[in-house]
């Protein structure tokens, strides 16, 4: 069995090789890790910007999360060597550095920790690891045994990457005071203004050992000496060398020597991290390294991970999706909502997605974000590019690029936000920004609103402006001279419009509803008269007045994200609507999910931009980019269309197919910002997994699960009920934590209904709504469904 | 033997893991080439900035040349695996990435190209490399001989890194239409305005084949498996699979299929680069990869490089050092001179001090390197940090932080110039700078001369401001407050003052001459006042008013440079002088040479900046600088300590003793910009190389063999003839080119000589000096030397 198994909370995979850059992630608000099967790792922590403190061998570049991350032997990771002291025969756990075959191989994901199985030459090695709740550190625990009849004389040698530090100052050495390794770097600088930061950068490493190790190494080149990293020259002595690191790459690696009767066992513990100086390496021993500060860690990391489960459990005929929907799809929510996908300054397109999404988890952070983000509106109506998290953050990276879709998702945000918590006095609440004008929420996102609409935003055929880009990041050349139009920010910005209209509308403010409802109209009829282009909506027009993403063109022929939101928007009619989806299917669906759009670019159009130049099938260009299928699915809910709304939900999450694991080479406890699109030009690459848990994506299947096929969404008075099951089940059960209380939903199909029929303590309620909610209550409710799902 | 050995032309080291990093470097202007005995490459070419086409496995951070380099499984490099196709055993030439134990390894440097000879399972694989004249582009010859009795299967396998490309836009396959191996990628972009750069970048890497290989394979995940790069899986089947890479790291491998008789061999060329396009590919494989093409690239190259082989031969008693001097030292200096460290923005006292070296090479680069940084000079007189070579190049890096000792390197260079060609014409040439003003050479030195007599460079004292840095480039905080000042920089600015006095005098302008004599005792008085320490100078005073580099001072103590140049520039009486050498000797002396500084700083001190951060005994803290070494040397010779001058001279060049070979770890085939420090607190690393060949060392070093040593130093009138031999030595032959002219001197020691006597075709000649010098002559000296050195 290749692909992995799972209990419900966790996920195992039994072999290292098949699907190599499969792996985990933990996170707390100060770090983040992700760990492959086969050991490698990659650890990022703010102080505030991303740093790390498990180096590459050489400078690495600063960059954003790569997609696709390319592992090679001297990667950072986490290893056990174990060397067999009557044949010299060596092993190491997980499976790299030595990569030999073993005899046993689990790696196993839990919800907050990971850890491995492994068994080779009558050894079994147990590898776990955690995160505090508040901390940076690893708390690992290696546990030994010997599994076959006889008595073993045996070395274990932890292995933890520290590697290339500084090109200005790095050192490492054991440190019997503190009791493990200590590596020591400076972070380089130049500019003497620059040094008031550097001089409190966690710049150590440490490798903290709850058992003192019979030897251990510092030197990375020491220990690996010409065997080479599977075959080190520092295991072929019967110590290693208590050898230091003096501008040399430092490494930590100890040796425990052990004689072990069948069955015998030790534990290790270690701790691994950055700090300061010894002072706070002192404290982190103190604070962590016993048997009950790894115990505590464990059962606060859970809880802590545990108040991230979401809203919403399912039991359907798809143990499959129950087990990603209850486990693992609120996590990655929660994860994205928790910490900004660690940067300082997210894109505000980002920052009020991953809160639409925390909304479902702890709507209290959404609304603080929402305010965060309003207090730096700018003072024509406009967001900008990212929201500053941290006093002294700067935009960074794509943030510098002028995009003109912000303002959308304004309103996108708070819609959600108000349906889950009906929380209306938010809008009342006034936010004063940097420039001085102070407003309210409502004010605010009207001025957001009035500003698409404005001169400023859109051109002489009421098309929005591209500017350097939109949803779309690197289409960055298609409006860089001021013309160019969005054809999906269009539909969007009507989208947008309405979501707003409906709330002056709740709020009792008609001009103001009547107002953006007809700006709407004005948005879609523009759309209508410019874009159409006989069966799908067109992706843009350029600067040089060339429209794009329609028939005639070779590339980029049909893109996904405006028939979505003119589905959404409004801008397409049923008549359209039913042009555009047999169109989708056929020339951009794949069995891995919904191109972005097709043909991929292979080449640069240079009226388009940076889109064009990335690779055909990756990233932007043409992949099965899950964020644009999530706005698809959601749009497809939005129209009853629900077995093609199942159908592309289930083929965001990987498997159950053996083959389909392995093509895409992940685990399924995430949705990736892509799988590789391709499929007719890259067959052999097509649908392999990004491998990458920062997106967008989440918080809109998360909703689609909520609002769409469980249909269990939020309005002023309460819990409006309409269930879109795929016409294949014959019904689901589901748990809704709403406004506090807890509903018990059992869907059944029902041939005697025609519509969504809901009965609660035996009485069947007027309407497929439930009002008078009180927090603290607990609801059953049975759900009756019609044969047609079509609402 | 584990040192190198030479036969003059060469250096041949026959063990891969005694010296592991050391290696050769090749070079034109428009890339350079440096290589490990090992294999391992670090090559970059200027587009215009520095650029790689074989690259590490992740997204490197873009850098200056670093010292150091840490050499990791993956780093690229160029390598060659052999496979016995009827045992299954395999070996790599010339040692990594198998790193078997070899029968014989013989890694061969030589001026022109970089050649191994390795012989294992019977099998001599010889690998050779050269570089054309004035483009980017590795050419290989690798042949394969069948050293045993009887006929052997073999597969061959060249292996070139390509490595991680971009994130971005990055793929390879094998191109029939061109022969080769084509790897394309795309430089990442965000702003559009960059678009038109990226647009010209070389961003594809070519690995084409004189002689079609039966098999490749451009993948490198595949290629190498879960075997690793020790034992790569795709070595394991019959032929390379043909693959491709699509989005995945790239690699060119190819295989060769061969049925050898005993002593058959093959050849095998390779054309390894980066381009454009295809056009450029063709263009590139048409122009070289044919036997004719490698033959006259061989012999153009060679020719390149003898254009710089210098104005000095020596014979004397120590082979070694004549070797070096001959062979090696005018190439570094050329090097330098030629490519100016393939940056676009030199630092203006390296650009400078490189020129000054260049004058001995090839004058009329110099003459244009000082009529181009002089084209720079600011309004003040003042000098910027950096001086642009190329069009819309910047100031990068430390050229972003203010220093304030670049004017004093203009009359050094000069001074070197003038007396190598008696161009004094230079003088008259008037300088345009952007900011329009016009002035001749001669007056905008003045300019700086009076600039830094100026209350801009000096404080109340008469002592000048240090800024963020002098020559000392991470000394950034002792006088960024704007009150600091440096103890260097004062003597310096004597140094500089009286050189141009003595300029002024030749040129007849008897007042100027007068007033910066007069500016150079102001400025040494001040310096004698509040600089010296009762034995030695102070390295400064910090914006504090803390006097630094004194005895109370636990760390960094006494530093070189102060006292040298208090040598060069006058501050130093001989009283002064004869308390500061034994000092020297004692604090600062060390069997690799005299340390910058002592004892080094193990913690950050605040008043004195970046320096006290950098790893002990490493790069600017404490180590053998030999930069700082090569000062002093030149300060010796010029007050007549030859011994002295010539035992450092003689540390700056590793060997000849196998221990300090290995130590160090480098051939003797240039000067390293430092050796570690820490004698005395870290002996384990003490003298290790930096390998870093970028160094303002070897333009002075070269100057004091060809002025001190040898004593023949141009003057106004013809050639000074004043040989300062170690005391040691009887005599020494010595070719000296001069003008045009050529000089066979024989030296010897006479007992019967009070001071230098020359002799011309049995006349001996008035004074040791000699005029009249005629381009295109040949003069035979014979120069009587006494049996004291002092002048």
């Amino acid at each position: 069995m290749l692909g992995p198994t799972h209990d419900g909370e966790r996920y195992e995979l039994t072999s290292p090789t098949a699907m190599p850059k499969a792996g985990g992630f933990l996170w707390n608000q100060k770090m983040m890790i992700q760990m492959t099967c086969r050991g490698y790792a990659v650890a990022q922590f703010m102080q505030p910007e991303p740093a790390k403190y498990s180096h590459a061998p050489n400078l690495e570049a600063k960059t954003f999360m790569q997609p696709e991350q390319n592992y090679y032997t001297h990667h950072p990771g986490r290893f056990v060597y174990v060397k067999d002291e009557e044949t010299d025969e060596i092993f190491s756990a997980p499976y790299e550095p030595v990569r030999t075959s073993l005899d046993r191989f689990a790696f196993s994901v839990g919800k907050s920790d990971i850890s491995w199985n492994v068994e080779n030459l009558g050894i079994r090695v147990e590898m776990k690891f955690g995160l505090p709740t508040n901390d940076v550190a690893e708390l690992w625990t290696i546990k030994v045994q010997n599994i076959s009849e006889r008595r073993r004389k045996i070395s274990v040698y932890p292995y933890f990457t520290i590697g290339y530090m500084s090109w200005m100052n790095q050192e490492g050495e054991y440190r019997q005071d503190l009791g493990g390794i200590v590596a020591s770097s400076i972070t380089p600088y130049q500019k003497p203004q620059d040094y008031s930061k550097i001089k409190l950068l966690k710049d150590k490493t440490y490798f903290l050992c709850r058992t003192e190790p019979d030897s251990w190494e510092v030197n990375q080149h020491a220990f690996e000496g010409d065997g080479g990293l599977h075959n080190p020259s520092g295991l072929s002595e019967p110590t290693l060398r208590k050898g230091d690191a003096r501008y040399e790459t430092p490494v930590a690696a100890v040796q425990y020597r052990l004689d072990l009767q069948p069955n015998e066992e030790r534990e290790y513990c270690f701790l691994f991290g950055p700090a300061l100086d010894d002072a706070e390496i002192i404290e982190m021993r103190d604070k962590y390294l016993s048997k009950e500060g790894f115990s505590k860690v464990a059962d606060d990391y859970a809880s802590y991970i545990e108040k991230g489960s979401g809203c919403v459990r399912i039991e359907t005929p798809d143990k499959d999706l129950d087990n990603f929907v209850n486990n693992w799809m609120a996590r990655q929510v929660y994860y994205h909502g928790d910490v900004n996908r660690l940067t300082t300054d997210p894109q505000t397109r980002n920052y009020m997605q991953d809160n639409m999404g925390m909304s479902f988890i702890k709507p209290e952070v959404a609304k603080k974000a929402i305010i965060t983000a309003l207090s730096q509106q700018e003072s024509s109506g406009s967001m900008p590019d990212g929201i500053i998290l941290v006093e002294g953050a700067e935009l960074k990276y794509i943030n510098q690029i002028p995009h003109t879709d912000h303002c959308v998702w304004l309103p996108i945000a708070l819609e959600v936000y108000l349906s889950e918590t009906a929380d209306y006095e938010l809008l009342s609440i006034p936010v004063q920004t940097q420039n001085g004008d102070k407003f309210t929420v409502f004010e605010r996102l009207s001025r957001a609103m009035d500003w698409l609409l404005s001169k400023q935003a859109r051109d002489h055929r009421g098309l929005s402006f591209i500017a350097q880009g939109d949803w779309c990041d690197p289409m960055n050349m298609a409006g860089w001279k001021g013309k160019g139009v969005s054809g999906w920010l269009t539909v969007a910005t009507a989208y947008a419009l309405n979501i707003w209209a409906t709330i002056c509308e709740q709020q009792g403010d008609k001009p103001s509803s009547s107002r953006y409802r007809a700006g709407a109209k004005d948005v879609n009829d523009a759309a209508d008269r410019h874009l159409w282009n006989g069966d799908w909506f067109a992706r843009g027009i350029t600067d040089d007045d060339v429209v794009f993403g329609v028939k005639d063109d070779p590339e980029g022929r049909i893109w996904l994200n405006p028939q979505a939101w003119s589905i959404l928007g409004g801008a397409a009619s049923p008549e359209k609507i039913g042009k555009m989806l047999p169109q989708i299917d056929r020339q951009l669906g794949t069995p891995y999910g919904v191109l972005m759009f097709a043909p991929p670019f292979t080449g640069m159009r240079e009226d388009i931009g940076r889109v064009t130049q990335k690779y055909p099938g990756q990233g932007e260009n043409g992949s099965v980019y899950n964020h644009a299928g999530a706005f698809y699915v959601h749009s497809l809910y939005s129209i009853g269309e629900s077995d093609r709304a199942y159908r592309i939900l289930r083929q965001m999450i990987p498997g159950p197919s053996e083959d389909d694991y392995v093509q895409r080479g992940q685990l399924p406890i995430y949705i990736p910002n892509y799988y590789r699109g391709g499929w007719h030009e890259y067959p052999r690459t097509a649908g392999r997994s990004s491998q990458l848990f920062n997106t967008g994506t989440v918080s809109w299947v998360y909703r689609s699960f909520v609002e769409g096929l469980c249909g269990l969404r939020g309005d002023p008075n309460g819990l409006s009920i309409c269930p879109q099951l795929p016409s294949a089940w014959d019904g689901m059960k589901v748990t809704r934590l709403f406004r506090g209380a807890t509903f018990y939903l059992d869907i059944r199909r029902d041939k005697d209904v025609q519509r969504v029929t809901v009965s609660h303590e035996g009485d069947t309620l007027p309407g497929a709504h439930f009002g008078g909610i009180k927090a603290g209550e607990v609801y059953h409710l049975k759900v009756a469904v019609p044969f047609t799902n079509k609402p």
